[in-house]
């Protein structure tokens, strides 16, 4: 395949970290980003350059381009962590493959991206790009949180946001695995569909009743790990109505409220244990054979339509900077850029 | 040794748990407890009957005897949680020797206490009663939580509280492993006698610069762990200014505050951890062979004069009811029953 000399890419405006804390919503990317015309990077050794087909746009992104994430910006590099594409230059006997990746070195909103060739993840030919394109982010810390459920030893866990696209695919886990989903939404509308996606329980942290009726269902069902994308009060008040042993592991931060810790006495006498869970240590950490073990189990479950995922809408590259926020606002399904236009 | 009938005794008035957190200052005991004339218990299998010396008052009983520990209390038995004193009966080879131990079966705030056999610990002739009454729960807390400094790989480490008798033996701990300790007080003039037991660094949280004094502080011994008795709002900023990893263990509530999370990505990015630390809970799940182990270390320390213990007062068991809080409300050392008068 011939290689332009230069590509479209939405850019980043600024170098390192912003110190602030506004949550993963955006109404306008030109304070952060630009959509620019820039060099193709060229991969050195060990990496490989892609050209991108669909990006996905994830809650870590928009927390990443804001400088509210845990790595810092640089100025002047692509935005955009996953996607999927195929491989055209590189060290690597997957070019010419199409792949799932995450891009270390240059980011995926862009028509081409780059990334250490350890990280690409050859995708079956029935595995659907916008299911390859957010393999990575949402799947796989599916997978790796399920693992922690699994461990607990409990029949059933509790979810926040569970109408995400990441809480949806934790419910399909849970009703596989016979472990039963109790999914805190914030409106009592969503509660139908999560049921009929194999929720146990739904409860609306909304609702007048909310902490009672949290309270009964914990005391039948004796959760004991709540995977938390709110970091909220009503999070933490949840977590102390779990019973003992209960672990509190919070991955994201969609609201801005700093939750008060009202029963610390829970940790003494009840063992439990408040943590965060972070892919990138993930992978780090966990044994090797979990990692390509879990990509093929995650191309299964898509494949099979044991997962799907839902859309919220595809903006092409040329039109993202005016278009993303507009479908990112929406209240289901999950954004993409196309970025072969 | 003849063993009378009757026996005097500060008995428990309340059953339960009392849902409040008052935390464990006390100005009258009267609510709580009577001095009366009880049957002396009898020893069942596998039990010890156990002539009291001197009993310790701890945090721990004051929180226990209000009912906001993590066990309930019985109406009628005797408060108390440890002592030493001499065995006078039961199905033991102990019987005739000076043990400390810890009540399970019937409170030291009593002429006579009762436990199970496995829980007496022989004492060193050495080993003086003052040390001795409170060898368990102080003593024992100290060398259980400083294995988690040792594991954490650091230099140095955060407690707060520093200046209490426990306060004391982690700093004691710290100097002799060379784990330099980072002591945590309320007020500046307790710095130097800190200092001299060997705190590497005093912060006051109290005074106008204590945030920054502990930034420094630790952007310089780069701590991992928090031992923390207090759990209040300025314990949780101190932990959000340690560096990666860092776990903070609260083991007590000194504060009423109920602590709000600031900074909740840390767990995420940072890999830090809350979590709660319980004596009763780590016997259970240690290595068995380490706790006699410990207690060995502990009576070397103490004879050989690297611990010490810092009296407040020794009230008669026969005025304690009267005296105790007066005695529980000075700023520095330890408050023991003597149950022989």
């Amino acid at each position: 395949m011939n290689v332009p000399t230069q590509m479209q890419a939405l850019v980043q405006r600024h170098d390192g970290y912003a110190n602030t804390q506004t949550g993963p919503m955006i109404d306008d990317l030109s304070p952060l980003l630009t959509h620019q015309t820039i060099p193709v990077p060229t991969p050195g050794p060990g990496q490989a350059l892609i050209k991108v087909h669909l990006a996905a746009v994830n809650p870590s992104d928009v927390h990443f381009i804001k400088g509210e994430y845990g790595q810092p910006r640089i100025k002047g590099i692509p935005a955009g962590f996953e996607a999927v594409g195929e491989v055209v230059a590189g060290d690597t006997p997957l070019v010419g493959q199409r792949v799932s990746f995450f891009a270390s070195a240059s980011g995926t909103w862009a028509e081409y991206a780059m990334t250490d060739v350890s990280g690409l993840v050859p995708c079956r030919p029935e595995f659907a790009d916008v299911d390859a394109a957010g393999q990575l982010v949402n799947p796989l810390t599916a997978i790796a949180m399920f693992d922690l459920v699994r461990q607990s030893g409990a029949d059933s866990f509790v979810l926040n946001a569970a109408g995400s696209q990441l809480g949806k695919l934790l419910i399909g886990l849970g009703r596989d695995a016979g472990i039963k989903p109790i999914a805190v939404v914030r409106r009592a509308a969503q509660g139908d569909a999560l049921r009929a996606l194999g929720a146990a329980e739904v409860i609306v942290s909304h609702s007048s009743d909310a902490i009672g009726a949290a309270s009964d269902v914990f005391k039948t069902l004796k959760p004991r790990v709540l995977l938390d994308a709110v970091g909220d009060q009503f999070t933490a008040d949840l977590f102390f109505l779990m019973p003992s042993h209960a672990r509190w592991v919070n991955y994201g931060k969609l609201s801005t409220e700093k939750p008060a810790l009202g029963e610390m006495g829970q940790l003494i006498f009840q063992n439990k244990v408040i943590e965060g869970f972070w892919l990138t240590r993930w992978m780090k950490q966990t044994d090797p054979t979990r990692i390509p073990q879990a990509f093929a189990e995650i191309q299964e479950r898509f494949v099979t339509g044991q997962w799907k995922t839902d859309v919220a809408g595809i903006v092409p590259l040329s039109k993202a900077m005016a278009d993303l926020p507009q479908v990112l606002g929406k209240p289901d399904g999950k954004a993409f850029i196309d970025a072969r236009c």
